[in-house]
């Protein structure tokens, strides 16, 4: 029976545990294989250059950024991602209409408390990203998940959610999506934008990962086909560091000006000190080299989990073929639950997420996420292998 | 009329606009003589000591800091928090009550995230820190204002409030507080802790300035009182520097289960770079010497305030007396407004916080809140005399 204590909110008691938290722990001993996090991978951080920055920033602005400062943020970073939207989207995007966010987790979490009421209705993917889940739990929402499949999110269900809800918020990871690793299609975005013209539902187009694509070409963000419903969220966490916690929201004045007010009440503004660093490695170093880097790793990881996916695992077990970021999903035959994998899996001394924590509703889900921006392609070899003889062992047993 | 905009929630328009943020952008004016603000002394920033520490973490732990990380934070500076605890106030706080947060308005942020549902009941000071009202407004409560005096808070007051109501937290500055500059006496606080014995109420120990005393004694913490029912909060923003917004929530294990799991969906993390410079600097430095550095030139600041006041204030004016910290709290006789003086003070190029932001109700208070820490002591003269005359002007229109 659930014990309920009188000290605690309704709200913190409906947050979904993160059982991912729990899978991370195994994966701290050396000799598992993870390819359960999401983290980007440290190798390619550029220690060097930004010690520099920081050296710099403590020479020529010293005192002034470890001050108290304003909420919104450095105005030349916010500057420079103002260029950089227009440069490599062809976004307008006003310097004012960009706040500075300890991480876009927090961007979620500022939207969320400026705009969500007790069981308003929030549109999230299906399977989605857990961190927007939590995020949003905490303020009480009813989630209406829609199906997203290779080419994006289904047109019809979105559809059939406005005819019986009236969403305030949908919740969408365009690019090489976290679980999923798909992309939404140029098609599919257009669809989806015509669905939500005229509604007063806002997008929330959230986009750590855009900058990391493999192959293909950039696909038109919502910001561009639903300028005025659209809220973007971004991060310098996949493609920097994400230790120095920094990410933004772009929203229009009205909506920027309530953001503003909660993200001073709830911690008066994120470090000038680590935004005058990373907005002086971006003055010094070529973010587009940077990127290109990570791209180029990345995407030979990407390829060896592929071809060694096709080597190992079963022709039953289909997987996504992203065109970026950091993740693949495996969808394995009917009946096979990825958390008996994982447990068998563990044995063998290789960890990935289950599909489970990505879903708001059932469980024992077929499906699970592996991360390939954290390995070198002999250990995604090795990981593989031993996954695809636990794949076939559940089989034979079933 | 009140403009209603569906987009936003119910909890964002109940927050109180921050009119100190508009003096704030008055006392840019490099010729206006500020006592608004409420900043630490920049000229007190260790900056090369803290310089020194960034490259040592560059060198020693390199990217690992850079990484995601644990949301509790870096055990290494929790340790030292936890051994500071026990060497300056005998506390025992184990290394796992204790949870790192981007600046202690984000442990606020937390804990009423965390505890509070609509309409619970919290006792705040009055006048209380304006910063704690609108944190705790975002999780809209119902606030029960307790008289602040010289000599802390009013217990008689806190029985009536606690006979009619079941406050779920009781929020308290006891050093120095913000805004008045007093101190609850040793008497007040066992006082206090009787009364809230036995009941259910949390009560929030927020200690900012503790360090910074220039005469007295220590007093005994409310969790030394009332070890069961007290949440500790604590900050490096005016012992260190405000600008890497490092501060932290000392709270017993089952409420700590849930504050992690707010401060994940909320952030995720606060940055170990950060966290891992301010343990560096603090196992390199002294941290009672710098403390001593601070609070000797507070102590003369805040002395030269009071020596400018009682040249230049007409005596039906009184003041309070700090022991420590940054702020000097200032009563005009009855029927003149503190904004209506702060409307002629701006005319004579000088600024302070009028005491209304700092009330939940009432206005055209005749209290002021003055700022000592950022002038030096011809400033304060010069301020002082200036803020007298324009009290001299006002007093003569009645």
């Amino acid at each position: 029976m659930k014990q309920v204590n009188r000290m605690f909110s309704d709200r913190i008691t409906d947050v979904p545990r993160s059982f991912i938290r729990e899978i991370l722990k195994v994966a701290l001993d050396p000799s598992v294989i993870s390819f359960a996090g999401g983290l980007p991978n440290r190798q390619l951080f550029p220690i060097e250059s930004l010690k520099e920055a920081t050296c710099k920033v403590f020479e020529t602005q010293g005192r002034d950024v470890l001050q108290y400062a304003n909420t919104e943020g450095h105005v030349g970073l916010r500057e420079y991602i103002s260029a950089r939207y227009h440069e490599k989207a062809n976004l307008v995007v006003p310097v004012d209409d960009i706040l500075i966010t300890s991480g876009s987790q927090q961007g979620l979490d500022l939207l969320g408390k400026t705009m969500l009421n007790d069981n308003d209705a929030v549109i999230i993917e299906e399977p989605g990203y857990l961190g927007a889940i939590q995020a949003f739990s905490l303020y009480r929402p009813t989630f209406f998940p829609v199906p997203v499949c290779l080419e994006g999110m289904d047109p019809d269900a979105l559809k059939a959610v406005l005819a019986s809800a009236r969403p305030k918020i949908m919740y969408s990871v365009p690019n090489f999506q976290n679980p999923m690793g798909i992309s939404y299609s140029a098609h599919n975005r257009e669809a989806l934008a015509m669905v939500l013209e005229g509604t007063d539902t806002i997008l929330i187009e959230d986009d750590p990962y855009g900058e990391l694509r493999f192959f293909g070409n950039a696909k038109p963000s919502f910001k561009s086909l639903l300028p005025k419903n659209t809220v973007l969220l971004g991060s310098f966490s996949k493609s920097l560091v994400p230790g120095l916690r920094l990410g933004w929201i772009v929203a229009q004045s009205e909506l920027m000006q309530k953001l503003i007010i909660a993200k001073q009440a709830t911690d008066l503004h994120t470090s000038h000190f680590t935004q005058s660093i990373v907005h002086q490695f971006l003055l010094d170093n070529s973010a587009d080299e940077h990127i290109r880097m990570i791209r180029d790793v990345y995407g030979h990881q990407c390829k060896a989990m592929q071809s060694s996916i096709h080597k190992s695992f079963p022709f039953e077990v289909a997987c996504t073929r992203p065109e970026g970021g950091m993740f693949l999903w495996a969808e394995l035959p009917l009946g096979i639950a990825a958390i008996d994998l994982f447990e068998s899996a563990v044995r063998d001394k290789v960890v990935f997420v289950p599909g489970d924590p990505f879903y708001v509703r059932g469980e024992r889900h077929n499906t699970l996420r592996l991360n390939f921006s954290c390995s070198d392609e002999q250990t995604i070899e090795t990981g593989i292998a031993r996954l695809g003889r636990a794949i076939r062992k559940l089989m034979e047993a079933m």
